[in-house]
């Protein structure tokens, strides 16, 4: 941590393949700090669970996948550590310990969960679980246990930010001030559209995978919706409602952003020409993150041994802050 | 386990020190079963800060007291295994396991925690906490980790239990049948009273403690309370509304029982050399108890090793429990 300006932690819960949506808004992020900062990166397969205990059975595939995509995306196991949340069994003891001190009430008030209660999948009646309403105190355990300074977030997740903040000042009033406050690092990202121009989201099933073939992201592209007053080439067009030109803006030269946008908007230029271009561009941009998850997918022994890796080093700094804590609650009178 | 009738799991909050009371309603069964079943108890140090994470400072010396309590009571480290909670942090991961499948809903209709709120000591306005509402989530972890099928409880723990069995059923329902769906073994013990005539126990002050000196034994028991309608000797008394007569019944033999009996209603027999009679035969019956309690108080480092060999036990049959339950879940992919 030498020369850095702090400690990151931040995640991902393992739900399946990350496609350029999380590349742009988080992962290219993410990869620019490692230098930065000192930075942890779980795979949260436990939280993962509070909604989805039922489907443990493929797991281990998108763990492992979800490993493939941010190595391909650029967050480096030399540089940072990558590492499997239920490999570090102290976080779960944390949890514990932070869940004495926070409030029920805390967390029944919490805005996230009050909108996963309101959009949970029936598993069987059961309503909401006991893991899923201490979500945010896990996630606090995570944060604290590295004592991460900083985590960035997105809009969405600062009301658990600012719990996870309320739980630190609790623990620290009555233990002493083990933990660092964390810091938001908000990001700034533009929504990337999914090719029906919805929000690009796997539910959707409308998203261009990190995982895709040059093939399938050629197709996906070629089906791209576009600007529904734009029948033929000829009609004049609106870039400003077409999720195409989003990806001209994301991935082509200013220059010619802007020329597109005159073409487009003349009748010039036609959907499909446009869409060829967007498709090339777009390969230029993320075709190495696809070549190199393509060498990853074929060497899961090196994966693994990676996430191996990762996890004895998040375990070291673990059992560090553990001890602490321990010591700081009398809970250590055996030892 | 070879050749006994099952395995139970039961255990203390060290919240202080353990009196008569607790003896003649547990500790006295517990002991008894060891030669029958492979028993295993728990100092759940966790459990009590549930509600008194405010005062752990304490927390070492509570333990120690009650392992002292423990042992002179007769469980005895080399046949059974005595350990603390937090030695065995394999509990927590399976307790934040158990937490994914228990639904919040069941954890709230629990009458012991809503009466447990509606008692619940003000620590600053917070209200009952996370881990309170997960305690019986807790308790159910501890049982199964080591796949006790026999619980010895009292009547009022009887929900838990049953709770207990509703999450197993819920979670063998998803990832196999691992656990055994635990028994109560239901206690029949008369409640001990207390010098006052009330419920012996440590918030009215009216407990004598297995820790009590003889000569603090004979005070207390010269100053217990009586049938309130006889004054002098000579008055005629009502044994069954007497607290001395109870400890006459647990402490002397049924023919002389039955002579305090007609001499107590004839007003022959006076409550002082009553009480002197029924101090002696209890301190007879507990006498060695504190005995080798003083003894143990003396010799901490025994203690502290026993404990520390009874998480060495408890943590082998944990990690087995915990590669299984992670086995099922598909959460041991990277190991």
């Amino acid at each position: 941590m030498l020369g850095k300006k702090g400690r990151i932690l931040s995640g991902h819960r393992p739900t399946g393949l990350l496609h350029i949506g999380h590349y742009e808004g988080t992962l290219r992020a993410w990869a620019a700090m490692q230098d930065d900062y000192d930075c942890f990166f779980e795979i949260a397969d436990w939280h993962a669970l509070t909604t989805g205990y039922d489907e443990t059975a493929t797991m281990p595939e998108r763990i492992e996948q979800i490993a493939i995509d941010w190595m391909a995306a650029g967050l480096d196991p030399e540089r940072s550590t990558l590492f499997v949340q239920s490999d570090v069994p102290e976080h779960a003891e944390l949890f514990l310990l932070l869940g004495m001190v926070t409030p029920v009430s805390w967390l029944e008030r919490c805005p996230t969960y009050k909108d996963q209660i309101a959009n949970l999948r029936d598993i069987d009646g059961a309503g909401p679980g006991f893991g899923l309403l201490g979500y945010p105190v896990l996630q606090a355990a995570d944060i604290v246990m590295y004592k991460a300074n900083v985590v960035p977030v997105g809009e969405d997740q600062l009301p658990h930010l600012e719990l996870t903040r309320e739980i630190v000042r609790r623990f620290n009033n009555f233990f002493g001030g083990i933990f660092p406050e964390p810091e938001a690092l908000l990001s700034d990202f533009a929504a990337v559209p999914g090719i029906d121009g919805r929000k690009m989201s796997k539910s959707y099933d409308n998203a261009i995978n990190l995982a895709d073939s040059v093939d399938e992201v050629a197709k996906k592209m070629k089906s791209m919706f576009t600007d529904p007053e734009k029948l033929r080439m000829g009609d004049p067009g609106h870039p400003d409602r077409c999720p195409v030109f989003t990806y001209q803006r994301m991935y082509n030269t200013p220059a010619r952003v802007d020329e597109i946008k005159v073409q487009c908007e003349s009748g010039e230029l036609g959907c499909v020409k446009c869409k060829a271009e967007a498709s090339e561009r777009l390969l230029e941009a993320v075709g190495p993150i696809m070549q190199r998850r393509a060498e990853l997918a074929a060497d899961l022994g090196y994966v693994r041994q990676v996430l191996r890796d990762g996890a004895g080093k998040a375990r070291a700094v673990a059992a560090d802050t553990l001890a602490e804590v321990r010591a700081a609650m009398s809970l250590d009178s055996t030892s």
